[in-house]
């Protein structure tokens, strides 16, 4: 028996909005712990790691572990019937081959309930080591999706180069070439407007911003974004230890004390093609 | 000679884009009580009936019965040509080709005017019998077109279910299924967020969204939608007596003392295809 | 040594915006004086030409004449990286095979800085005769806007009628005719919603639809527009000095105080073909 409420069911429409268009199939793993979904992109470039917490459900039960292999475009297109303030409750058998979504709209009058027919899914479930990273910025999770949106017009890939003042992404294409620069920012009363960089060392890499601009879909869940990085390590190491994390909070939205409920994690190796910028 | 005037000309758009993209090609009907438009859908599946009184114009004369056939979608063009608080007046010889269009802005400075060629269409209007229905279901029309929207990322059919205390609308397909039940409110003081239900015994009934989506267009004319229906009747009565009617209220939106100036009406036949949920 | 620095850099998007479907490549020809572009569509039926005045420039210097031919597909794209309320600079060295955009913030802490390849054009420069034009009509800009867009639901060319108390614009196709009339305003406390006609003689010309509905993106630039027009001239005459002239006023956005800082003006020739309404 597994049954997970969220009064703030529009979380899960943005966590939606988020993967599917990188992620046709995956599993949800769900433990008393929370829920956790990790995947590789259907061109098995990146990886994408969402993780929900039990505790920032508003009532969670999970009697034993569960795996709920899905549809993602599917779950996507039930859950965008729900409507922005409805709670949303999902429920799930042991052993059944499939799932109920209810929706209690907040007058009560009007409860919406939806199946949706599990899959047995092959279980690629990647360890992905602890790794420190010795660069990471962290930005409004806005500003990077207008970055990686802008610099889409210019070229494929943007090369990010960061120093202890600043952080540069730059790209080049036919048509020209552009870069933007972002200051570190002084300790403000406005945290989420905030650029923090934290570096051992100075980084230049570069990243595919088709997988960049994917990512950006999570910018509603945060108002920051942290984008975590490492020199390129030796080659024959596992390419894994090499990537670039986007990393997003997920929060609820209480406006006194919002608390973090849980996060989505995109992982991007660099583009190591010598043509590229860098 | 025929002269209609209505000040509140958007009216006129929003019945427009109600029924264009069901009917191409019909007839508007014109006698000393009022315009009326009957024309079955071009896969002659699914009935319109529009009827505006003579005394819901701010003007209105028609010296003779006159049969005005047109292009809708030209007469939709043309109407979205006015503003949406421009005054319209509808204009026709008797025995003419074509008929006048008059948009007048409020500040007087601008007239508009328009002419659309008429066409001679094949008569068909269609008796409809005045049934008693058993079962009826007034609601939010905005709720209305939101269940059919998402119930259509279901399937192609909605069953609905109704009994004393409340109303399900159902469906099913390859991903899964749905279900939304809404409860009869208590009488409150927001009329037009009721739901109501009069019913003389259950029902149980299917029908093809693909329909309800298009009827749902006349959303915008009317906060409360009609939903009334009978249990099967035995075969070999006509159809028609067998049909969903969707209703429409037409009202002028004067806030102090709105009053109905006509409506619309949709009739659709069930599903009776044994393959459908039931 | 060019550089030119505009506080309200909306304003070169709004330009873009105005030209960039119209003409594909053209050059800026920079001066002491200002900037400007001068281009016929790609289909050579239309004229446009782009001034902006040094001293409506926050900074304006030009060592000497300097003539940048680009791709305008490619600055646009590039423009629309500026945010609304960003500084732009445009800089370039002499002789040099690129210009430089900055996109400066409010708040300083970012700097966008883009690169565009410039291109060798065929110099095309027309000089436009200083005609005198009979008929001069001042209106609301998103009114031509409308009506210019009205009408080509209608049919594909607007004849422009134009007397003394008013002027009308109409249009027939295979669905009907339309027209709209307006009438001269008085005067009045809102000069951008006033419609004002200067004429020596009656006039009436027809003009291409699809024209005047790629002129009327400027509206955004200026609340009036200026539609000037002569009657025929004979036959053998130069076909320019036989032009309607849509002319769009570009001005900083200061609220108290608005200055003229430039324009945009499109120059068409009236459609001959005996075959339009006339």
């Amino acid at each position: 028996m597994f049954e997970a409420r969220l009064i703030q069911g529009s979380i899960l429409k943005k966590i939606l909005d988020a993967i599917k268009d990188l992620v046709t199939d995956a599993s949800w793993d769900c433990s008393p712990n929370g829920m956790s979904l990790q995947a590789m992109d259907t061109s098995h470039v990146s990886l994408v790691s969402v993780s929900l917490n039990s505790d920032g459900f508003d009532k969670y039960r999970c009697d034993r572990n569960l795996t709920l292999g899905m549809n993602l475009i599917s779950l996507s297109k039930i859950i965008k019937c729900a409507a922005n303030d409805d709670t949303i409750i999902i429920k799930a058998g042991d052993g059944g081959d499939k799932i109920t979504l209810l929706f209690e709209a907040q007058n009560e009058s009007e409860v919406a309930e939806y199946e949706i027919k599990l899959m047995n899914l092959d279980s690629e479930y990647l360890g992905i080591p602890d790794t420190t990273y010795n660069v990471t910025i962290k930005m409004p999770s806005n500003k990077f999706q207008r970055i990686c949106r802008d610099l889409s017009q210019i070229g494929d890939a943007v090369t990010i180069s960061c120093a202890k003042d600043g952080v540069r992404f730059g790209a080049a294409g036919d048509l020209g070439s552009g870069s933007i620069r972002l200051a570190q920012t002084a300790t403000s009363d406005k945290p989420e407007d905030s650029v923090t960089i934290s570096m051992q060392e100075a980084l230049c890499q570069s990243f595919a911003l088709k997988y960049l601009n994917h990512f950006a879909k999570a910018t509603p869940l945060s108002a920051q974004v942290t984008l975590s990085m490492s020199p390129d390590v030796p080659l024959g190491e596992p390419l894994l230890f090499n990537v670039c994390v986007v990393e997003y909070n997920i929060s609820d939205n209480d406006d006194e004390n919002p608390s973090t409920i849980g996060f989505i994690r995109y992982y991007l190796a660099p583009k190591i093609d010598d043509t590229d910028e860098s």
